[in-house]
């Protein structure tokens, strides 16, 4: 999941996985303005950069991840297998100071789950559940579907809302603008008296492919069921209720919570030679949905900033403060990794001089988000022309990430995140087609080309960020 | 399902769907000339393509067959209905001769149906039965895959394929190069002693989208179950294997063939004002597999081709012979409706002047494939010029479709396909996702333009074609 909303462009892919054409943006317009400090780092930069788009190696310790180990929901054996496997390879690569630390994670079950059109005609629609739902009674539910285009809307048809299923058909525009219907549309819906809620999918349109994700209840509305519906299927509904018909759907989830289970974030490290108490942080949440194998979202954020200790390792490159590496649990629905690490290291959150989150898949990279000072921003961009080179350069305003974010607002601690081309990413999230065919070996080395030089050269700065 | 191989242009579009832009190929290369006789026709034909696409109305049409009556495969209720209504509206857009013709159809049935790997690592596969496959014992099989690329592939491979699930994992090129694999395949692994076959999905990658089809048995190998699997599944087993480690699938199908059972060919006309028992044929297939609505395959093409004699009624134009619509049942698994036709009309073959399928999606046309002698094709490339105002004036060699081949065969009849622009088809062809959403109104009004053009004026000249 990503927090941020992001601008899709409208560069289909499909037929171009794995080939995608590498237009690259124009870097020409900033007149180069280096201080003689960045330039002591062109070298290091040159090594990382070159290691890492020198191999596939990050893609195919992704597929390791991907294959050998798969959909990682939190609490689910299979997140409990990458951890193990993470801590190992970790070891493997030389890292230092490389552990777990526990935090306890909710333990969603999807279960069996169907959707239906009953009448005018009875069919199956495509249908996922949407993340931390409750179910359906046991012999599912059965109910005519009321259709609105806004929260507007749905305040304006309150009472045919009642006893009846809401389905939200927005189309989607931005993650940022739709996801609300998927986050806050059930509890909506519930506080009129519907009995379910769907919401049409939070993605552009596809292939009838729905997109989970997590729902927020609220606590002065009933818990009613809701999941996704593919785009083609909200369009039907919406077909049927405009020719005047009455539409009629059960609905049938399993869905439930088990009792909370242990799980942990992912530590390792490159110890600072000379201020090894002041911390660059780097990274990506290891769980994912149970629908997809979670390459974008986010195995690959996990492996391109763990690539940046493993390459500085590899070239001997040890900054002056500590670069550490967190794979993040339960990002997707609960953020309890987040907020652990911040309860954990109250102490030494005041020596975090930055951290970094990938999270937005890892694509053809373009640069960082960044939040934090004006004088740092300028000490970020002019790290960043390192990066000229593999057209990753760019710095945004805005920088951060769902698992940061705890430790981010605590302690005012600067924040940033990989910023890559966004075309691909929400055609894919959190449906089974989030898997390691869709990223390109090379675009992905870049980004942990880019994520290498950046936490180096932050790490090593005389100056604190 | 399209006979022909098709190439399949690298134009993604699955953010285009409803507002594609519509790049004109070049149509001036050509230079003009007219001859006298199509000067008279110039009027008609202006007022057939005004009239198609001033409207929407073939694409609503098509939204309501697919939308209330669904999928519609071969002995299915749903079927039925469909035949049922197209008599219904064929007699109230005022065609004559309204008539459904009997053939008996095979009815096979899908059932549950799952694949998943069991080891190295538990998951499962993105799966769909091929049409036409016989079932798994009723507890499933479960047996280690062996991967091959090519029948030769096969065939050096034989002693491995004995007890074990043969995968075909080769990349969609053509339709007419990769279909064979799911066609033959499965009966050549049968051969060799192999318990089941997969084939890598029939299609360009999508998401997470397997494509179904028919398969066919030889008489001289045992029938053993088949399934695709998504390109994206292909790719998984492949790095596995590619990593030395050996890959157990459970593979579980309920399919099987009930009793044949009885089904029709839908037939109107507009009735030949001079030589009525001259006929000029236009048609497509009603049936389509059970998992998708069929819009593009191929209730489209029977809408755009009824679309002509509707035209033609609604402005009172009355060739000299005789224009049918012909809706097939059964192309999909089977091919009764095509060989009913041919043997009910058997008599009559000899004066049917021009028999035209539309089975390759209703987007953007073309212009037509045709088979016939030199001088036909003279003719219908100068009835083209007058579907130059539409871009849809190319004439290829080359033309023909799966239901009308017997009838074509038979009497050496000079036929047609209608030509689009396929670069959508495939993406999608045989999967839930061929929903009416993927076709633009504009671009299947002008494919009913085209049909309407060239057929009225294959009915009308003066000499028979």
């Amino acid at each position: 999941m990503v927090r941020r909303a992001c601008l899709v462009a409208a560069l289909p892919f499909l037929m171009l996985s794995g080939t995608t054409s590498r237009a690259q943006a124009s870097h020409g317009a900033r007149a180069a303005n280096p201080t003689v400090w960045i330039d002591r780092y062109r070298e290091p930069a040159a090594r990382l950069i070159g290691e890492a788009v020198g191999s596939t190696f990050a893609w195919h310790r992704l597929a390791v991840l991907t294959d050998t180990i798969g959909n990682r929901l939190s609490g689910s054996p299979a997140l409990d297998r990458a951890i193990q496997w993470a801590v190992g390879e970790m070891k493997r690569d030389g890292l230092e100071n490389v552990h777990t630390e526990r935090v306890m994670v909710p333990r969603w079950v999807r279960g069996a789950e169907s959707a239906e059109i009953v009448t005018p005609l009875q069919q199956p629609l495509m249908m996922l559940g949407l993340g931390d739902s409750v179910g359906t009674p046991s012999d599912g539910l059965r109910a005519d579907v009321v259709i609105v285009h806004s929260f507007e809307e749905l305040d304006a048809k309150a009472s045919q809302a009642r006893g009846r299923i809401v389905l939200f058909n927005v189309p989607f525009t931005t993650y940022g603008e739709t996801v609300r219907f998927r986050s806050t549309g059930p509890a909506r819906a519930a506080r009129h008296g519907a009995v379910a809620a769907l919401v049409r999918a939070v993605g552009p349109p596809g292939l009838r492919t729905p997109h989970t994700g997590a729902l927020q209840y609220a606590s002065d509305a009933p818990k009613i069921p809701a999941a996704a519906i593919a785009t083609e299927d909200a369009d039907l509904l919406q077909r049927i209720a405009d020719r005047g018909e009455r539409v009629t759907l059960r609905l049938k989830m399993d869905a439930h919570f088990e009792a909370d289970v242990e799980s942990a974030n992912v530590v390792g490290e490159i110890r600072g030679r000379e201020k090894p108490e002041e911390i660059v942080v780097v990274s990506g949440h290891l769980d994912s949905w149970d629908v997809g194998a979670g390459a974008t979202d986010d195995g690959g954020g996990c492996i391109v900033t763990w690539e940046a200790l493993r390459l500085m390792r590899k070239l001997n490159l040890r900054p002056r403060r500590t670069v550490r590496v967190v794979l993040w649990t339960n990002e997707e629905n609960g953020g309890r990794g987040g907020q652990g690490y911040r309860d954990q290291h109250r102490a030494e959150l005041g020596r975090h001089v930055l951290m970094l989150e990938s999270d937005g898949g890892v694509f053809r990279p373009l640069g960082f988000g960044f939040t934090g000072s004006d004088s740092a921003r300028d000490t970020v961009r002019t790290i960043a022309t390192l990066l000229s080179g593999i057209a990753a350069d760019q710095i945004t305003v805005g920088g951060g990430g769902a698992d940061i974010g705890p430790s981010v607002q605590e302690a005012h601690i600067p924040a940033m995140s990989l910023d890559v081309d966004g075309s691909k990413y929400f055609l894919i999230h959190h449906t089974p087609a989030d898997t390691i065919d869709k990223i390109d070996p090379v675009e992905m080395a870049k980004c942990a080309a880019a994520v290498a030089v950046m936490s180096y050269v932050v790490a090593d700065l005389p100056e604190r960020l």
